[in-house]
């Protein structure tokens, strides 16, 4: 197979979509993207990146679509990176730019969030990433970078095959880590043993950051417990995870400043919340597992409830 | 023994203290009460207290004291209707006006809040009040009173003794429903079935109505489990309750227009929360009796977390 240039279409080109396209330009992808309602200013000025390790990573890309259904042909990979709402079909979304041999890439939060792609494409590759990156949206088609990068991918239901490892060479070529999981699963499990406990109680806290609830009377046994549930549904899901990561995640968390997590963030700015990606889907898997999880179904009702206040009560 | 005109001491003359105050007034009691920064305002026109039901009940006290201290003589009651707070002792507060005959009145909320009272003063009669009123402070030495009134009275730890009589007649003499309860332990942890499930719920889901709350994904669930656990406590501490009371209750608030329950409007109003009271001295009773209340326990855990967040983020 002769060697071309491989083409990269992001989807959903927010700060994380459009730091790994950067990445990706950056390592010999040709990336497109799709963007609605900033196409005018991605055409006009690319992405304005900054990243205070790497410098400027700022790129034009080759094409801009407005929509989805404006690409003409397939790409080699579409990389999707939309929160991940209930009111939005992902599959429909990608589908118009998907074709027979289009590796569908997904750097998304969540748990069972691959389920519904592999779903709806069962014979194209998937490949899964979770993204230990910092990078916030500073204004439209802008971004900063601020540290870490780091993507694992692996191919989705398992196994570490061709597309991603094909991946991994683009991105590391483009400068970050990307380790390639044979169990990526496993790992997006091991991510939301934290996720699912401390996002969702950072809302209903109120928006608080990660020492206010450590530090509040309980706080750390009650997040311990939170955790040791994840972990009890992810044992069962056929993800046993280390007996002592709760108790480690606590210091870890602890050595960092007092911060506030994603949803802590769309929270305390008005914006949709990954309810169910985060934590709905670890209360699905538990309840066809059959395992306990009080505290955890506590933490996702109440959330729940807050949601339904934003959306009727205002 | 002559009948002379009962004197009674107000403590705490907020919408709900003023409230009863009115209604003794008007029953023949000579009321004073304890006011630090509304004392002038008091002097000056009395309290001025519109009832829907029941017209103008504007009524002076016969004395305005700014400390408890200033209280020269023992009133026959001293009616403690402050918020039950942690930094509040409560005791020390009435101690200076509280006689060797004094009969102390609590209209207060929670579970177990006489304990400290008692163990202050064990050779004092001491009535505990549970308050059916919706009454709402509209300004300085102000209020509305909008429905209901009933006052469920009883002797602490039980009985239906002699002081509580003489305080029901009063009040009966002044308008409003005043039944004496033989049991009015079990009468509160009636009450802290709905409260301890509902007030931190509606906080930590973000201020939100009963309607909001209910209407939720799983809502109606999730508070029967609540209410469920109030009343495996209530039943280990000796106050069985009706088996079908948390789904009646759904029932009950069901009917009822969308309301913020007291802890809400406090937490919307940047107020403190009696959290303790109403839900960490049944997760208390839950512990010391040995019964498992994990639903509960993360509500009031996440609810001192926002508490530490108001405290600690601003």
């Amino acid at each position: 197979m002769p060697e071309t240039t491989p083409r990269v279409l992001i989807v959903g080109a927010g700060a994380i979509g459009s730091f790994y396209g950067a990445i990706l330009h950056r390592g010999g992808a040709q990336v497109e993207v799709v963007s609605r309602s900033e196409a005018d200013v991605i055409r006009d000025h690319g992405f304005r990146l900054h990243s205070r390790d790497m410098g400027d990573l700022t790129f034009r890309p080759a094409a801009v679509h407005e929509r989805v259904e404006d690409v003409a042909e397939a790409p080699d990979f579409v990389l999707l990176s939309v929160k991940v709402l209930d009111d939005l079909d992902r599959a429909a979304l990608i589908r118009p730019a998907v074709g027979p041999k289009t590796v569908i890439v997904l750097v998304e939060n969540g748990i069972d969030i691959e389920r519904p792609i592999h779903e709806a494409f069962p014979d194209n590759p998937l490949v899964s990433g979770l993204a230990f990156v910092a990078v916030s949206r500073t204004g439209k088609a802008q971004a900063e970078h601020k540290a870490y990068g780091r993507l694992v991918i692996g191919e989705y239901p398992s196994g570490a095959g061709n597309a991603a490892e094909r991946l991994s060479a683009l991105l590391t070529a483009g400068g970050i880590e990307c380790p390639v999981s044979g169990n990526l699963v496993t790992e997006r499990w091991r991510k939301a043993v934290w996720n699912a406990a401390f996002n969702p109680v950072s809302v209903i806290a109120g928006g608080a950051t990660t020492t206010t609830i450590l530090d509040a009377p309980g706080g750390e046994d009650f997040m311990v417990t939170l955790m040791q549930e994840v972990c009890d549904v992810a044992a069962a899901a056929g993800h046993p995870m280390p007996e002592e990561l709760p108790v480690k995640s606590i210091g870890g968390t602890r050595k960092m400043p007092p911060y506030h997590n994603s949803m802590a963030l769309d929270y305390l700015n008005g914006r949709p919340m990954e309810v169910e990606a985060i934590l709905g889907n670890v209360i699905r898997a538990a309840e066809s597992h059959g395992v306990d999880v009080p505290h955890l179904e506590s933490v996702y009702r109440v959330t729940k409830m807050l949601q339904n206040r934003v959306a009727t009560e205002g």
